[in-house]
């Protein structure tokens, strides 16, 4: 391939997932695979979906090495379950993978299952599995999570069915995340059981890489453009409209709806959810339409 | 707790498990948790149990910087797999989680796909999410894989169901993996598939840290002790017997069966698998008796 003596900070890691995954063989129970916030599979004998996501963090990059390990252990497992929200699922089974230094007081893993059972409990969640493993001496630590969801077959909502004109909504303030939303928040579980059971979203996705990274993804899914103002975005007290665009790790929701359901959205959100802001910030256009072409959001690379 | 001050590398991974997952609320629908090979989810529609797994290698434990990037996909992949054979289980979908250097080349990631595929393929496993993410410039790269299986609730084989007096069975030769079958092994999903159809192990496990260290932890877990002649175990040409009890990655299957059963097995085995070794080392005995206290096995930290 044309590419391959590139490095992969070259290419940024939404080329690099589509070259590495296209053309990988799916078993016709996929209904989703990668691409979208989690893999969804059906089972004939079952009304719901099973959802999967691996996500993982890795110290000095999503936490730092002085940041509490509960706060670290709450964070890995509470990013997977904003994907399982983002498919309108329940999250369920996880298993959680430890990559530590030899060195690491017992006392370290305590206080991170601490935080991971501070993030399951609210849902019930079991924690099935663990294994740990030894980083060397001079590794780098990292937790993954991996955990599965179930969502019945008629709320399971995709990225990929926006269309042009779908009003776009995002929940919460942008921007800023890195001050201690990104340790603290809360997975939009509930909000986006009760909008895909009420106002089915044509496409919804949780915002960890920033709006200006996330929602050209979503446009791409949908095959659409999008046409946003920017100054509408609801930001963080303090964060600038870049800043609420690009810093990333929000774990909000955004998705879209269709323009004649706004009203009635609006009405019933503010009467469900008084203290989390929704808000309407453009709408999907016609694919190869992008006012303004957003720069920036969170490269992993 | 009492060892809250101690290091991990001073209390060892069973222990750390043990104290980290005891006390873990678990759902309703899960038949076993962490412990056994897999986690076990049962699923009252369903005449299938779901399988859970997650595993880690990481570069300087588990494969070499310099070893090429297909073996690293392969070998990722195969141990999950392996831990499906030793449940009875068939493999169906697996995500991919990768930290990589920024400075990796593309070439290195669509060569670890090719192992990865190349471990997929001959059980049509379906690769449903891929996550990269940046380890740092010098961190510590590692592949994490989440794999489910199912497997049928009556075939279904666990750790914990030996009794004492069942005979003890390995698969294949023992010792001196590193040679080149860590990164070459065959999963043993055939075999496992019909021992549990045929002849129902009462206990079974695969072999990553070596029998040293996982034949007292089925023992353990079947609450017996076990009682083996070392020199029968069967050896790769050229390990000597602590090097067959103790290196570990063989990836062998640990059964445990009623002793009557063992001429029948045996019979039938060598008609099916004429090629793999079919060896008969020990039984299962009383709880408290272990003959010899085997020493060593891969110890993780």
């Amino acid at each position: 391939m044309a590419n391959s003596s590139k490095k992969i900070k070259e290419i940024g890691e939404d080329l690099l997932i589509k070259r590495i995954t296209k053309g990988l063989p799916l078993g016709e129970d996929v209904v989703a695979g990668a691409g979208d916030d989690c893999a969804v599979i059906t089972n004939n004998d079952s009304q719901s979906y099973l959802l999967l996501k691996i996500d993982c963090v890795i110290e000095g990059i999503h936490y730092m090495k002085l940041t509490p390990p509960s706060a670290v252990g709450y964070k890995a497992l509470s990013r997977a379950i904003s994907d399982i929200a983002a498919m309108g699922g329940t999250p369920k089974h996880a298993m959680i993978s430890l990559s530590l230094r030899p060195e690491c007081n017992v006392s370290y893993v305590n206080s991170l299952y601490h935080g991971l059972l501070k993030a399951s409990s609210p849902y019930n969640i079991s924690i099935v599995g663990g294994e740990t493993a030894s980083c060397g001496k001079n590794g780098t630590p990292s937790v993954t999570v991996s955990l599965t969801g179930e969502v019945r077959k008629d709320h399971c909502c995709f990225r990929s069915q926006g269309k042009s004109e779908n009003a776009l909504f995002v929940t919460g303030k942008l921007g800023k995340s890195l001050n201690g939303h990104h340790l603290r928040f809360t997975p939009r579980i509930e909000e986006a059981q009760w909008l895909t059971k009420k106002f089915k979203p044509t496409a919804m996705m949780d915002l960890s890489d920033g709006l200006a990274s996330d929602l050209p993804r979503l446009a791409k899914s949908s095959n659409c453009g999008y046409s946003i103002e920017t100054k509408t975005i609801p930001r963080t007290r303090g964060a600038s409209i870049k800043e609420a665009l690009c810093d990333g790790e929000d774990y909000e929701l955004l998705f879209a709806i269709s323009s004649k359901n706004c009203k009635n959205l609006e009405t019933a959100w503010l009467k469900k959810f008084p203290s989390l802001a929704l808000t309407r910030i453009g709408k999907l256009s016609p694919k190869g339409t992008a006012n303004p072409d957003l720069k920036g959001g969170w490269k992993h690379f």
